[in-house]
């Protein structure tokens, strides 16, 4: 099977959304976050293959199918890849390749990257997204999904020189940096730091229960309870983080924040915020 | 102007060389790697624009003009950019898109990045690269061109979680990561932890006066006096990094090395390795 083109965000007609959940979105109320990527996936037609990889809890996939089936989809499995071996088994890629979405759990990303990183499953789920099938990733799940993902880091609103670990992810894009649980935890400082080091990639910091669809035409949608942070370090003009020593604080001057809630949209290409008008 | 699509290895056609050199490349005998980029550029007919960006040396990017006017090129040229604002300079802009080739010095990766990053240089050079133009950098040049940057780490032949910092790099290809001056400064423990954290990417490992011209279909070729060393984790069973505290060794299985001289290839589709018949 030929691996398609990357998709630097650019360059994404025909890709499938792909959505980041900042951990802890709602399971009891509306289930707002969920409800749209069924819908999204196709509601009564969808179905949802859940991969719980990140998770060492047993019952962390089934609990999402029976959420997803709570909400109606046509179908919601949950699809075990636990070690690269299961990443050769034919059985089990056929069942992720017959979903209309997929569904990353929470956990830990290194546990994604290490376990399906050079395996087909990482090949399938580009494939995949690459031909309109829509890819969402929840806390880990969400790190995950881009290119450059954040594998651990400090906590704390400041920047400091090796206070973030950024490892290759999943690759769904190249556009942003993806961060979760966002404000609970104060990671801005690492955001920032990860940004730092190459001023390239968005910044998207994901509160809990607080959702980035990223459409197929670039358009990021903010949906759910929190705050989407927005980090824009195109403009920066000073960068110190080359020459400096780990732990030290990093200057940069020019970064763009935009902080939106749910109908709130920041377009990629252009670098545009929109808040919604009511909230 | 549009971002290309980013060329993953698999869909590369059209590409221009990607050439990464291990530092120390010879300047005082044949030159074997910077003529044979020149000859690669055109030769007689070649313009050659050189990003001293990564050194702090003013001198830096002249001697290496100084060399391939040596070598009868056409044109050899430094093109400084030195700091962020620089790059939205549309004369040097200009300056550096009638280039055939483009050589990035060595110096420190973290300045490429940081200087280059999310500006129009960084996304001109992935649009030279994808129409054709030849890209090569030395030492901190050749670690800026992959997708994931190694920024620095430890040294030694041991991998432990934590001992490499991976950052976003200019993204010419995701699917290796380079990294230099190998066994001069004894770099395969911090190879073998970046892979550790995501086996997809192959790691190529440059001794100094060595270089690897990835080929626009993929294929490896290695040129000079040192070796290059390929690791591929793709078949990796067992990967402890998920699980290891900061400092601890990482359990590996089954990571396969190639060890190439002079003549050897290596191809990234198949990751097949062909040792040269004679050396």
């Amino acid at each position: 099977m030929r691996e398609p083109a990357f998709h630097d965000m650019h360059d994404s007609a025909g890709r499938g959304y792909v959505v980041a959940i900042g951990g802890g979105e709602d399971k009891l109320g509306d289930m707002e976050i969920l409800r749209r990527f069924a819908k999204l996936c196709g509601g009564k037609r969808a179905r949802i293959a859940i991969l719980p990889t990140a998770s060492q809890l047993d019952d962390t996939g089934h609990k999402y199918a029976k959420l997803f089936r709570e909400l109606d989809v046509r179908e919601a499995y949950t699809v075990v890849f636990e070690t690269r071996a299961d990443g050769d088994r034919k059985d089990l890629l056929e069942e992720l390749e017959r979903a209309d979405g997929v569904f990353l759990t929470g956990g830990n990303q290194l546990r994604l990257s290490t376990t399906l990183g050079g395996t087909p499953v990482d090949s399938a789920l580009r494939h995949m997204c690459a031909a309109g099938r829509h890819v969402a990733g929840t806390s880990a799940g969400a790190a995950y999904l881009c290119e450059h993902m954040i594998a651990y880091g400090e906590e704390g609103a400041t920047p400091r020189a090796g206070s973030v670990q950024v490892v290759a992810g999943l690759g769904l894009t190249r556009r942003v940096i993806i961060d979760q649980h966002f404000r609970q935890r104060d990671r801005i400082g690492r955001l920032l730091t990860a940004l730092a080091y190459n001023p390239y990639p968005i910044g998207l910091g994901l509160d809990e229960d607080t959702a980035a669809f990223i459409s197929p035409d670039n358009v990021v949608e903010v949906e759910g309870s929190g705050l989407l942070t927005v980090v824009d370090a195109h403009d920066v003009e000073v960068d110190s983080i080359a020459e400096a020593e780990k732990g030290a604080l990093v200057s940069l001057t020019n970064v763009r924040l935009h902080l939106l809630p749910r109908g709130g949209t920041y377009n990629l290409l252009t670098r545009e915020a929109v808040a919604a008008a009511k909230v």
